[in-house]
């Protein structure tokens, strides 16, 4: 495993705290980096989901963006092609870079076309790992993921996307702030679901090359997300207050995937209600809370 | 002027060699720097025509490509939103970022599809300067080029495109070789066209934040080409020879470019045929081909 155990970004010693654990190698390097080169060498299927993901963070230091996204993924190519050439890799990107979408739910063909550095980084990266497979033959797989939620998520601040900071303040009887008035639907996948199709991606010989939207067939309001998280934690309230200026500028309205070329080609398809994935998701917090903030 | 010099791109002291030149201040600098951004203070234009620009030079090393294309761009844009938010900046970017053509001739709607690191940086560019118009107001144009030829353009090695390499080896009484027949097609723009475009972008309000594929009318083979300039050049001659698999990897076939939205909004049209620029292209290097060599 290897992790930049980079500030408010999501490694945390304590989710690989345990007897399986101990097995496993870990390097805590860039993934740009020679020692994560070193690393690298013998991998059969890298899982790259090495990124800065926070939107409003990109803005504010679109250089440390670039460079994470970009510079360092464009170095692990390099060093995979000469290292480990037939590798399978399957590189995590986001439905952020579609932007403000033309028409839902957003399928493969839908126009990129990205309101914030972070899109225009992971775009790039994505194209990098296509690049790669075309001309130097690296095994790419490309997994544009939608909302992520579930045990052992990064909790402690706000960089990480919107659930996670619901579920902070559900979880300390906080209220949720919503923008607007929380009709912005959206899709959430719970983490079980995630590594399920990352490992079918990683072991479907047709989808070396591929791009894949990774969402959720069961699409909810934010109003609707918040209220189910309250009402899993038990304690907290939702609250609706007007947009911030920074996060106006870069909001994409409503967005949900379709996800029937990863159910056809993968033959996966997402297991987990919102409802069932939020009751396990509090349960584990409820045990772990402190290690998360 | 700023100018990083790096070698195998195009500076030339001897284009700056002259009685108005001496007014110039120039600045030795990566864009990306805090040299630059000292020059930048104050402008009220920015002719934004630095970056790597060859294809294969972006395949064989990637990473230097992604700085200079990318990196330098973004410290530049950031710098230029502090230190001059009202400037114009005219980003000139690449037809290669369209990869093969769908259809021709390639307008501005056309999907952006990119073959090699260059067309994945020069794009990443592009969505950085529209990105920064968009969300942080600077008044940024950006026009895609197609092939450039004209007087003061590097011809001392093959990194700058098809055209160099030809006038070059007509000049020194050397064979052109074109990969298999030479039939495919380009649209070639003289550099005054080019730079008369380039000033009309920076002066027309209505071009803030808007995107131009600027071309030619005029499409010529390359076969036609070839044999246009060794007409010109009174020497060298024309030869077809196998592809080399690197090229043939990420050859995209016949391109040219639709220009309407450019005419139409600029007010612009290229006045140069291919003829006319090739013969006052080769009387200049007639006289001053020492210092391209």
């Amino acid at each position: 495993m290897i992790d930049a155990c980079y500030p408010r970004h999501g490694a945390n010693p304590f989710n690989l705290d345990g007897r399986e654990a101990s097995a496993i190698r870990r390097v805590t390097a860039d993934l740009g980096t020679v020692a994560a080169r070193g690393a690298l060498d013998g991998a059969e299927v890298v899982f790259n989901l090495a990124g800065q993901v926070s939107h409003v963070d990109s803005m504010n230091d679109p250089l440390f963006d670039l460079d994470v996204n970009t510079r360092s993924q464009v170095a692990f190519l390099e060093a995979l092609r000469w290292v480990s050439p037939d590798a399978v890799v399957v590189f995590t990107s986001t439905r952020q870079l579609f932007g403000r979408p033309r028409y839902l739910p957003v399928d493969e063909e839908h126009p990129v076309a990205p309101v914030d550095v972070n899109g225009i980084t992971k775009h790039a990266a994505e194209r990098f790992h296509l690049l790669y497979h075309e001309v130097h033959g690296v095994r790419s797989t490309v997994v544009r993921l939608t909302n992520v939620f579930g045990p052992r998520q990064r909790l402690r601040d706000d960089f990480q996307g919107f659930l996670p900071i619901f579920i902070r303040r559900a979880l300390l009887g906080q209220p949720i702030s919503l923008f607007g008035d929380g009709s912005q639907e959206r899709d959430c996948l719970y983490v079980d679901d995630v590594v399920d199709c990352l490992v079918r991606a990683a072991t479907t010989r047709e989808a070396v090359g591929e791009v894949f939207n990774v969402g959720n067939d069961e699409r909810l309001s934010l109003r609707a997300i918040a209220d189910l998280i309250v009402a899993a934690a038990g304690s907290g309230s939702v609250e609706c207050v007007p947009w911030p200026p920074d996060r106006d500028a870069i909001d994409i309205g409503s967005y949900f995937g379709d996800s029937s070329k990863a159910k056809r080609v993968l033959g996966w398809s997402p297991e987990t209600t919102f409802a069932r994935g939020i009751d396990r998701t509090v349960a584990f917090y409820r045990e772990h809370l402190e290690r998360y903030l």
